[in-house]
């Protein structure tokens, strides 16, 4: 039934062409309104007129090269990529003054401290603040929301325009904190690029009209795209994000649109950096320089599965404490009080706690705190192995010395530190994920996956210290670092996009296979016996109404009957009514369509009719004897539904790809009762709140 | 009703996975029959036995890890990656052998010209002749046909083993016949690999039963990605080209098979070369070195942008000029007639034709005639401009000697030399098109989009060969050629995937950005008014059963009313049909399946009823009455329709993904009649014929 939908839309499509013949009427007729309404009042009329001709003119031209759809994708790249540069900036800026700040007050342990933690605590304090009193929607990642969304839920809340204004204000606040809170900005990013897609959505309807469901789904679909590509300048591991975020099918028909709309984003993201100076060319965000000519031995392919396979369990153990944590915060009375009333002051502690741990002179330099989150993703992708360095650190040039002596601490080597990061980083993250503003949590998890294969690669590095085989090669724990991150952030996300993106990220081509196999080894562990996913754990925490989540963590969802959920139809005609009891019907109930059966004894289902038509029918034989038949029904597929058959996940995934509002259910012919989406969604919440 | 589908696969898979369960079962009944099988009079009867139970317990043991299917779509990937790493082996054997005599008859220009022509002629010769022999529908590349076998026609000719080994051992002779012929393998290799695939799947369905058709197309889908990742061990690009020849709707579900699969296959690829001492480590297949400080400069990206533009139009010229030779070979009666008797003969003589033409002495030094497809390539990947080269050609190291002396023939500028190859290879392209042999048509069209791309490239270098801005730095035509190629295959094609083709087959991540630019633009260019792509045109011409070929050919058909094609629904039952006639019907009829209507009268379609159901109601009621009310009518949501709504190809998309046999249309809740499967493929080919 998969291509049916898509082909309905087809032809949807075609209808569209043919109208389009018929625009210029349209446009006379738009003009002739817009002559009509125009109000002797106003000032200006001829230069407001003069304008709209030219808006009318351009529209004209632009429509004859590509219909306004594409414009609008374009334009939603290009906003998106706008958006996440100068928000980069912005956060760049901030970082900077704090930096400058603790640099300046060296020496002065105390105030070292207190710049090292108030700083990231008044922000976070601002950014929910900020958050929570313009949209207390705009918390969090938005990835969990706009997957529910993507599947036909309504939830308007969150793709609102103050939602956005708090989401991206809120959001420059996080990562202004840094690498304390340590906290990304990619799924944020998706759902401000959703946002942005919806008013791109009422744009184009308003300027066509109509055909508002069909082409808001799309939209949405090329948003999230967007979302990834313009956040990392990553077009094609944007796309393969789209697909996923899915779930269950996708239409080809966004294929060619999502492409699209990610080149723009992206093109217009690293040429936005080319021309403030901050890069000479178009390139990589994190670009390395591996060396080409071996960039890895064949038999290292089984260590960076071997890698994979760590990393899924690393990931394992990351989620059951991020779910616990979750569950922690919302169970225990005195946090969940605090969180119910105080949520900056929550944010402003927790900020202040992880501050304390990562601070210099307590724990920070065995993680090597003071590196921004850019700085230490550089640092564990560098193409130089540590070991080789370790011989002579002091000829290092600036960056990678300073990268070094962050790693190598006094009196601790390079593997202890890796280690403390590893063992550390898990217990701060999950802290930093219960802070109730908006924030991504698909970087951080990309830079511990990174420090893990950075771990698994200098070890290997140590071991085959002397060189590997003949050729006396040694192993570039750089490349380990970018399966890492690819494997571990796969693994919580269960995507396999992140392998790409490691890829389109650093501008590394040549560890494509290890990315890839570490990737899919991670995947599969992560993935078996039915594990949610990070988002999953998200979806069922905030009990969001995601049917594919809830099945997850509850397999039995999927069988369980649509049979109990049945509502008694309401007003139901046998096809033998009276024409008085219609005229009755028709004056007395609300609803607008009628199920049809045979005869209310037994109650077969012939179709349904509408009032309109049933109106008509009455007026037709207003003549006629007391009763006649009603003999026109008028079946549609969709709305006959076998409950023998029938499981509610079928009925909700009915619903939800075809916009029917209601589904009549019948048990061997017979009418048993109706579904509507509005209990739908109601019993898709109640499951959400019990599983 | 996209997800609806993917939904409903998902309670199979859950339903699965609680069969999975009952496994031990399984497989203790399977023992039991596999003992009661075993006949005394067999040799070796213990040791037979003892490997039979070695064989289940390995399969326990595999199947406690993943599911069977996993396992097949790994040997599935290996397979391919075999059989085109053992082809590749053997085509570079057979070419270096021609290349030897060749070079041994050096001063005999009547022995290198024989040499030069009879031998492409002869392998042209042997292919066509093997291939018609041994299964006719090996011959082509074999996509338009996968194309539509993945939208659910049944074409069991294209998926035999003879087909298999038809093709194999004819690709294999055509590829040996060098650059002359210049025909490619992807078309083939993804032809391949579905045939691999269906075996994988029998394999799969004998190991499991039943489910066959969902997972067939599964398997399918896999295999599409499997054949071009194991052609060029580039995976990514694989499962995006499985996504674009889907057409209308891609399965979730099949995105991590495909990725394992295509991983599998590429790392099997790769890692065979390195264990044939070709390369050193998983390396790129035409790995390039461009520079990675400065890959180009932003300025360049208009330029990428422009090359898209031209070979867009280039593209459209050669599409049509391919349309027309296949028609006029197809028209003209003397060609048509040795086409129809003398396959081999014909094979032969276009391959001496353009053997003769492309001889050194003729016109084959103006076109790099004498290097291979791969050197062909690699030489025009080449990161150094040939301008810079020109001033010191003499200092060159060996390979790229070669190249330089291929591309610049004493007298002749490269520029000539470029300019010739372009011209004169879309004839040359065309007239190897018509060839009735096992050839994929991508690797010409790519290396061709290349020559345009390094041509474009070139100009650029010599009109700003003093260094662009104040950094001096010079424009790379390697990185042209790689736009063009990926722009070029990817208008004639009307995908996207090239572009990331292009990338993974150089390893250079660097050149994204501009590879994707030009392949948005040509293929924005290309794809307009509805022009048929390369495939669609040999779909059309083949008259292959592909509505979406078919729709674009002729966009009238999407609007194409069901009404006109329904027969009458032959035996029709009434509510109230009387027990002798349901008797009479049940012994005489044929049918399996009965439409139940209101009355003869007013044919209301109620539902249908199976024979053995109705067969039951009889036996129930056998002391009844003469007549009773077939009151339980067994609805499905798929067999009714409603004929108002309903155009032709939307027909057909709701039974090629259900799978349904058969349709009935209602008008306005009457039966109209029927319409099957059967006649729906029918109808199919008369519009293809008539298109």
């Amino acid at each position: 039934m998969d291509e049916t939908c898509v082909n309905v839309k087809r032809l949807e499509e075609n209808e569209e062409q043919c109208t389009d013949e018929d625009k210029t009427d349209q446009d006379k007729t738009e003009e002739k309104l817009i002559s009509s309404n125009e109000r002797s009042w106003k000032p200006w009329q001829q230069s407001r007129s003069r304008i709209r001709e030219c808006v009318l003119y351009v529209k004209k031209v632009l429509v004859s090269f590509a219909s306004m759809e594409w414009y609008c994708y374009a334009l939603l790249g290009i906003i998106t990529a706008l958006m996440s540069f100068f928000m980069d900036m912005t956060v760049a800026k901030l970082l900077n003054a704090h930096q400058w700040l603790y640099r300046c007050l060296k020496g002065h342990h105390l105030l070292q401290f207190l710049c090292w933690t108030l700083y990231p605590a008044c922000l976070c304090a601002l950014s929910t603040s900020f958050a929570h009193s313009i949209c207390p929607f705009s918390a969090g990642s938005g990835v969990p929301e706009a997957r529910a969304i993507l599947l036909g839920m309504d939830m308007p809340d969150y793709l609102s325009l103050s939602n956005l204004f708090a989401k991206l204000f809120g959001l420059i606040c996080t990562l202004a904190s840094g690498s304390t809170v340590f906290l990304g900005k990619v799924g944020p990013f998706v759902h401000l690029s959703i946002m942005v897609g919806a008013f791109m959505n009422r744009l184009h309807v308003s300027c066509h009209g109509g055909k508002q469901r069909a082409a808001k789904g799309e939209m949405l679909v090329v948003a999230s795209a967007v979302g990834v590509a313009s956040c990392f300048g990553a077009p094609v591991s944007g796309v393969l994000f789209s697909i996923e975020v899915m779930g269950t099918h996708y239409s080809v028909r966004d294929y060619c649109p999502c492409f699209f709309a990610a080149a723009c984003g992206a093109i217009t993201f690293r040429l936005l950096s080319v021309c403030s100076r901050d890069q000479e060319t178009i390139q990589a965000l994190f670009k390395t320089s591996f060396s080409s000519d071996l960039p890895y031995q064949p038999f290292e392919i089984f260590i960076f599965a071997l890698l994979g396979l760590f990393c899924s369990i690393l990931s394992c153990i990351y989620l059951f404490c991020h779910r616990w944590a979750l569950r922690f915060v919302k169970t225990n009375k005195p946090i969940s009080r605090l969180l119910a009333t105080e949520k900056s002051l929550y944010s402003a502690i927790v900020a202040f706690l992880l501050a304390c741990f990562t601070f210099y002179h307590s724990a920070g330099h065995f993680i090597a705190a003071e590196l921004t989150m850019k700085q230490l993703l550089t640092s564990l992708l560098d193409g130089t192995s540590w070991y080789s360095v370790s011989h002579n650190a002091s000829a290092l040039p600036e960056p990678q010395k300073t990268f070094w002596q962050a790693w190598n601490p006094p009196g601790k080597s390079y593997f202890q530190t890796l280690g403390f990061f590893i063992t550390a980083k898990v217990g701060l993250l999950v802290v930093a994920c219960t802070l109730p503003l908006p924030a991504g949590y698909f970087m951080p998890v990309f830079v511990y996956g990174a420090a893990v294969g950075r771990l698994v690669g200098e070890g290997s590095a140590y071991l085959l210290s002397d060189g590997i085989s003949s050729a006396k090669s040694l192993i570039n724990p750089g490349g380990y670092a970018l399966a890492g991150a690819a494997a571990f952030s796969g693994a919580v996300t269960h995507t396999l996009s992140p392998a790409l993106l490691a890829l389109e990220m650093t501008g590394q081509c040549s560890h494509a296979v290890p990315a890839l196999v570490a990737t899919l080894v991670s995947n599969a562990v992560a993935r078996a016996k039915h594990r949610p996913s990070f988002y999953d754990g998200i979806s069922l925490i905030k009990q969001l109404p995601h049917l594919p989540s809830l099945i997850r963590a509850c397999p039995k969802l999927a069988s369980v009957q649509i049979k109990q959920f049945v509502t008694p139809a309401g007003v139901v005609l046998e096809r033998t009514e009276t024409l008085a009891s219609l005229k009755h019907i028709l004056n007395d109930s609300a609803d607008n369509e009628f199920p049809v059966v045979d005869s209310h004894y037994s109650p077969i289902l012939l179709g349904t009719i509408n009032k309109s038509q049933l109106r008509e029918r009455l007026h037709q034989h207003r003549n006629e004897l007391v009763h006649f038949t009603l003999c026109v029904c008028f079946f549609s597929g969709v709305s006959l539904y076998n409950a023998c058959l029938c499981v509610f996940c079928q009925a909700h995934c009915i619903m939800s790809a075809t916009g029917e509002q209601r589904l009549f259910i019948t048990e061997s012919g017979r009418l048993c009762g109706v579904i509507t989406w509005k209990e739908m969604k109601k019993i898709i919440e109640e499951m959400a709140k019990e599983v």
